[in-house]
């Protein structure tokens, strides 16, 4: 009821604002087209004439548009009263300087905005003196005095939120460019916007002359000025990279990666490489929504002053894929899974999601699906694609976005491995079979992390940051992002003799990747993915099949996970469980210690104190615990000399970069084959308020391996009520339609494609 | 807008379920007038004839009561469906057995009811008959098998659930009375009510004969079968205790509490003792809430069948006085403050409090902000006074329920301390200095807890254990709630020497109590309470004086904490803040170490691990931590000689029975007299969706004690903005009135009353 009152208070506000400038709506209206031979060409980026003519004659009457409108309307007005700053360069990220720079380039860009769909001068003349003001500082400043960048920029301490700077601001300049006199424009360019656009690109190859989302900032900001500039030679700069310009293949950045590996570079490389035919962005999502907006806006740029270009028909018409596949590698909430250096809370209610949702719906095929993401972020773009939501939404055209089981392929051309999400009701397991995932990825190969509900039931740990919280490292990577968040032994995967995959080594990492065996979304009660992974320790494999399953025995739908590994030699196997929340209860007997040291010397060991040690004593093991007041039980087949260690997080951490998180690892020592097989079930809830447990225990009473060889893997299910099922996935031959024979226990099985659930 | 949908629905299904009985009533209106001479009896407890007709003919035109009736049906009826179940006694809290019976007992409430409501012979038959299957199974039965309880019940594994069952079954025993044959009665009354009652009351005194919460309960099932079955000697067995029973003074229960210290019993001495004249309840609200049921059903019944008696009038009214106590010791969620053994979570959603609200409203002075109350609820008690609050709703009465400050005297006289409540805009200081409060009594004079929005700032621990999860221990409590939860060193107030309150003893904790020195909170942004306890430590005094302030350089009201020691010898004090969340910045360097060991060898110092040790060098020492997104900063009083160490709860918990939950410890050594300030601001917040941190910094720049005596402490607050505030709080002569006048660093400063701040 709460909420019916403000959104009815809202559009009575909304109402009353708009109805305040219909009139001067239509003055504008005349006046834009007596100047129709002047102003035909700007704004041209992500506002065009056209665009701002249809939005003019729509407001009032486009209640998400109108609504937004209002809001950006009240923030650059307050900040009109506030009055313009402009201080000289400082800080790190979170610092004041850093902070109000950043405020000033959205202000810019929202104000040129407002400037042309309101065409009120004021604020023409707040973009036009801040400008100025940019001017007579730019000319005076040397590098940023903080050191720590790889490519320093010169208002921020790095190239990369310089460009962000140019990428909006470059906006702002289009809408006020027919405000200008040509001698301020002259001043402008000459002083900012020029030596601003090659201090990024020529004056920080190592920053611009790159496949990666920080270049790709940089071209997009030099792509839109030149643009905005009419500057052909910025644009091809942008588009190819600096001309005749090799930089040496074997440099790195301040993260690890490599500067430029293979001597591709401009905007269309970066298109080129990062993004598979799926549309999946190598570095995983976090960063996708980071480089989306910069590929998104200059894209659109690009369509309105170079639509021979086609950009959004490039490579398949991979930009707009990318949104789709961006949007399903979220949560139920919404919430990017957080593969790689992804810092867990971001979302598709990003602003530069909005961005994405309403170019993907605009230039795209208006996935009505789109219009209820766009409801729920409840604001569009304030330009042509801003609008063509806002009439959908008016016109009811949105349906859910059902977000579905997905398969994402890695790679240029999709050959690198891939994401599968499998999703049934209320679960959704993510299992990464991608490959390295430039100087932002783990190394965590076949690795998996489960949600229920959009909440974490066995978390990928993310990334070792606060972004933008200027006391922890001044925002940025802390050094336990590589001592622990990279680490194999921080994911849910296998790691072996205590080593990461690769050796925790990038430039081995880079030329490998796992491999797709099949999967099967076939029937939503069954539904697989498996993979392989041959050379993140040599002479081992590393198979994965990975099911959510249903069956009315269980309340929910099931995780069954198959690990098959086969090595050449006796090694030590190490299989954890990031969980979530307190024990309830386990069938194995644990010791606790009295004092708690680190599980090892390095590779993230280093980070984990054992709380317990227990040998398993029955051939499943079970722990049941208890989170946000459901249950959950993991069933994992063990041998006698298997032991079991409850974890957590937080040793050799000196500053507390690192959440105090639970674990329990499954550790098997001098074992050269072997298999792990688990199952994973959420069940039943808690009521604190009731002070009743329902469901509680566990409804799997059994797990066992019944065929296993090159070909096949069974594994028996067996219930608590006695039920059995089988589970047989093929190792090999995995086509669809090929058909398969098998007698296990005198019984014989046939059947078609690459798994057998019954 | 879904939430609207569900309740269009919703209303929809209760109009459609509802026209379809309206013939029926009607119909059974006319009956029920024909047999007006039978009936007149009963029901008679929470039901009356009257009001079942009152009920009946509103019946389809109260939506929350119909909508409960819906509900109720609806869940009775799939019982009714599956059958009746009365399994033979077998298990703990948790198991099957225990939670059959549990549940038996609320339907059979219910199908009475529902008998009463509707008309609907089927609902008298299925409590008949199940009635009839208890009356052949009890007189078969031995004790529970289950032997862990002090005073073993027949049909649970202890008599308090056994009480449990009669108070519920009473009422369904009333509702069917006259459907039954005087033969059929007989034999309920003769092999099952009759030796029942006696089982939980002559036949286990040391359960029956106290003042407690169990014994609450096994008065109140006496009284109240007593009642339908019109037997003066039970009623008087329940009001007043067993007639001429003397128990040993010095025995005790399970939980260590004094069976029968002072040879009080009964019902009477039960709302005697135990609340305050302010209607607090000394176990706290998680304990009152859980009694709350016997004393507000049986009091209805006796309002109803004794109205000489003026139940509701005994005391001073303090039944229902206990109820708006009761709601006020509840967070901005509805949630109880822990206080004592107060499971968390634990609500004024749970069905006792409908009880306490309904009857509140109803034979109260009908408070509207309880009719918003129990809006939220969202269902009524399907009785007379379900029906008042019911109407009340439907006829638009309703007003927010508005918590303010408030402080609630303890003791039976309310001379035993108390519990003062400081709020200010989304702020709650919760205040303990009670009494030892039973057997459920922490060891934690003067200590605090503190809250935002519900959400808890600086913790208290609650207890250890999982109520109702039979894998943790049966349900039952935890051996860590002796040797961690009650301990003084798990609650923010100072531990001496490393030895809890009154030695950790529960017999001399009893004799003592804090004592009040002064609270006001005139002023919305100066709530002040202040309180002082001697015996906790003899020899040694403390004086703690609490506030929470409002000044405009603060985005939020900040906690001022001043505890002040005086002590005969020099002691070491440590003083715990039991914060959540992440570590974001200190001004003091510490040291982690590889291995984390507990931090001492007893009284809860087993139970803390230290994660590192600092040495003070600041005059005052900072710690801002991070939460839920939210930044908070204490600011505290040390000098170079204090050590802080960060902890984390869960050494020696072999059965992970604790949370892993951090705290910061202040610890200064070889001290007598001291004086510990503090500061706790909550402050800005962080958007993992714009990655931007607003306001991460305190606005405190420095505390300092500018005036220590007998007579006054004087705290000069300086903030970042250089302003000073200057906060005395008059330790002896606190009345209102008191004139005084204080030189300090050569200023005057006069005022009246007991404290000054400017």
């Amino acid at each position: 009821m709460k909420k019916l009152n403000k959104i009815t208070a809202l559009a009575f506000l909304v109402i009353t604002f708009l109805s305040c400038f219909e009139e001067k709506e239509s003055a504008s209206a005349v006046a834009s087209n007596s100047e129709s031979e002047t102003t035909q060409e700007h704004p041209k980026l992500i506002l065009t004439a056209q665009g701002v003519k249809n939005i003019r004659a729509q407001l009032g009457s486009i209640p998400i548009f109108d609504k937004t409108l209002e809001k950006v309307k009240a923030e650059v007005d307050a900040e009109i009263v506030a009055g313009i700053e402009v201080p000289i360069p400082k800080d790190y990220s979170g610092g004041y300087t850093h902070s109000r720079h950043k405020q000033n380039w959205f202000i810019l860009q929202k104000a040129g905005v407002l400037y042309q769909i309101l065409d009120d001068e004021k604020y023409a003349k707040y973009v036009k003196d801040m400008l100025m003001q940019y001017e007579a500082l730019y000319k005076t400043l040397p590098l940023h005095p903080k050191t720590r960048s790889y490519a320093r920029g010169k208002l921020f301490w790095q190239c990369l939120n310089d460009s962000n700077w140019l990428v909006y601001v470059s906006q702002a300049y289009d809408c006020i460019y027919n405000y200008l006199s040509e001698e301020e424009r002259n001043t402008l360019e000459t002083n900012l916007f020029r030596p601003f656009a090659d201090h990024i690109s020529i004056g920080s190859p190592q920053f611009y002359q790159r496949v990666h989302n920080h270049s790709t900032w940089g071209n997009a900001a030099v792509g839109m000025i030149g643009l905005v500039m009419n500057d052909e030679e910025l644009i091809d700069r942008a588009l190819y990279g600096i001309k005749d310009l090799k930089l040496d293949a074997n440099k790195k950045d301040d993260d690890g990666g490599f500067l430029n590996k293979d001597g591709k570079a401009g905007f269309l490389a970066n298109i080129e490489e990062p993004f598979s035919p799926d549309g999946y962005y190598n570095e995983g999502p976090y960063y996708q929504r980071y480089a989306m907006y910069p590929f998104l806006v200059f894209a659109e740029g690009l369509h309105n002053v170079k639509p021979e270009l086609k950009i959004f028909e490039y490579k398949d018409g991979v930009l707009l894929k990318s949104i789709n596949a961006l949007l399903n590698l979220s949560d139920a909430d919404g919430d990017f899974f957080p593969l790689n250096d992804g810092q867990k809370g971001m979302s598709y209610y990003n602003g530069s999601l909005v961005t994405a949702v309403d170019i993907s719906y605009h230039y795209g095929n208006q996935d009505p699906g789109l219009l209820s993401i766009a409801k729920e972020q409840n604001q569009v773009l304030l330009d042509d694609s801003g609008l063509a939501v806002a009439l959908g939404i008016k016109n009811g055209k949105e349906k859910p976005f059902n977000k579905k089981s997905i398969n994402l392929s890695d790679g240029p051309k999709g050959a690198q491995g891939g994401v599968g999400i499998l999703r049934n009701k209320d679960i959704e397991l993510v299992f990464k079979y991608a490959s390295q995932g430039s100087s932002h990825g783990h190394y965590d190969k076949l690795s998996y992390s489960l949600y229920e509900n959009g909440e974490e039931v066995i978390q990928d740990y993310g990334l070792a940051r606060f972004v933008n919280i200027e006391q922890k490292g001044g925002g940025n990577y802390l050094k336990e992002n590589k001592t622990w968040a990279k680490q194999t032994i921080a994911h849910n995967t296998v790691t072996q003799n205590e080593v990461s995959h690769y050796g925790g080594k990038y430039d081995i990492g880079s030329q490998h990747h796992p491999e797709l065996q099949y999967y099967n979304f076939d029937n939503e009660d069954i539904q697989v993915v498996s993979a392989k992974e041959n050379n993140a320790y040599p002479g081992t494999e590393m198979l994965r099949t990975m099911a959510l399953l249903s069956d009315n025995d269980f309340e929910k739908p099931f995780m069954l996970d198959i690990m098959k590994v086969t090595s050449k030699k006796a090694n030590q196997y190490d299989f954890p469980y990031y969980y979530f929340g307190q024990v309830i209860q386990t069938n194995f007997e644990y010791k606790t210690p009295e004092t708690l040291k680190p599980l090892g010397p390095r590779n993230g060991y280093q980070h984990l104190f054992v709380e317990s040690m227990a040998n398993a004593k029955n051939e499943n093991s079970k722990f049941t615990w208890m989170n946000n007041q459901k249950f959950y039980t993991l069933t994992t087949l063990t041998n006698n000399k298997d032991e079991l260690l409850f974890t957590r997080i937080g040793a050799n951490d000196p500053e507390f970069n690192l959440r105090r998180d639970p674990g329990l690892l499954l550790r098997r020592k001098n074992t050269k084959n072997t298999i792990f097989v688990s199952v994973i079930e959420t069940h039943g809830s808690y009521s604190p308020i009731t002070e009743s447990a329902v469901n509680s225990k566990s409804n799997m009473s059994e797990l066992k391996v019944v065929y296993n060889s090159e070909d096949y893997t069974a594994i028996k299910l067996t219930h608590v009520n006695g039920k059995v099922q089988l589970f047989i996935t093929v190792n090999r031959e995995t086509s669809k339609e090929k058909k398969h024979n098998l007698k296990i226990d005198n019984k014989n099985y046939e059947w078609s494609g690459s798994y057998y659930f019954e």
